[in-house]
């Protein structure tokens, strides 16, 4: 596995001002449970081969918004295609990271990275690209909903039963509500975060 | 209907900083549609009798947090039972409004009002109250995942189709999500947001 700018693990990658023990609140703030876990597992093996399949999916609905779009564009006005490829390739990479990375310190510091990439800090800087320079907090926060919402198709492709899809369906949607909580904090002073 | 510091619609709600083209956005941002709006009707029918229910669901969840239980005790480290009996009422009318409230402007402006609350500008103004005055913005996204999980049994219990069900919970989880998005907007400087 290489993917271009992705560095999960990798020492470059500032820790996270979020302690492990703020982490343990907000898993249960968000009732994120050992079985839910589980149900992920599952979940990233039914997700494996659909990846490139599920980013289209969100793709296409930030395609059709030009609001959304506008943050894929170069100063050319048009959308800038290798900088889009190369986000690709780590928003593939995330799908299945959402589902069996381990709540640890590497995956808070990358939390943590992943949000400070949507903004003025490093948005740009690890493809080097020119788009616009900073993803507003509503856009990530209100467009959760279209992440959760269309992941529940591809988790029923592959034959499990509507009761094991819906357990692994919830166990999505806590999960990234995890996430993007994590990611708002580059938005947000530490006191009022 | 008379709601103890329940000011949806009157005019000492300040105008929210939202304009309704940007809420056109977010709506488009969360893909909340026509048929979502629907759906939520047939949901405000089911969840009218079951919202003593529902807040208590939730606050039994909180309660057995003690990070989340924090902000509604007094300085005495004590429950402050009015509060909570006054933001109980409000709490349960907002389950009402998420489905049945047109998105208009007084709508915005009842929702950055509610975002209000919870920060250090506005949270116990309104009941005169003294517990901890704010609250993080990172417990009420974390929340969040709660608030949408728990809410489909309740939707189950009037022997509506499973269809019908889920289609009033995908609608409800992008509606809360476009609440809690707007609700942000007191937490993050404006040009961040």
């Amino acid at each position: 596995m290489n993917i271009e700018g992705y560095s999960y693990g990798k020492k470059e990658v500032p820790k996270s001002p979020v302690t492990l023990e703020e982490l343990e609140r907000l898993k249960q703030s968000a009732s994120l449970t050992e079985e839910d876990l589980r149900h992920l597992k599952t979940a990233g093996d039914i997700l494996e081969g659909q990846t490139d399949a599920v980013i289209d999916t969100w793709r296409g609905i930030i395609g059709s918004l030009p609001h959304l779009a506008y943050y894929f564009v170069g100063p050319d006005e048009k959308p800038d295609n290798e900088y889009k490829a190369k986000v690709k390739e780590r928003f593939k990479q995330w799908v299945l990271d959402v589902c069996r990375r381990p709540l640890d310190q590497s995956w808070l510091d990358y939390q943590h990275e992943i949000g400070l990439r949507h903004t003025h800090q490093k948005k740009n800087r690890t493809d080097d690209a020119t788009t616009p320079p900073h993803i507003p907090l509503r856009y990530i926060l209100a467009f959760t909903a279209v992440v959760n919402d269309t992941i529940k198709p591809f988790l029923s492709r592959k034959g499990h039963s509507a009761d094991a899809v819906e357990g692994m369906h919830r166990a999505w949607c806590k999960m990234v509500l995890l996430h993007v909580t994590l990611w708002s904090r580059a938005y947000v002073v530490e006191t009022d975060w």
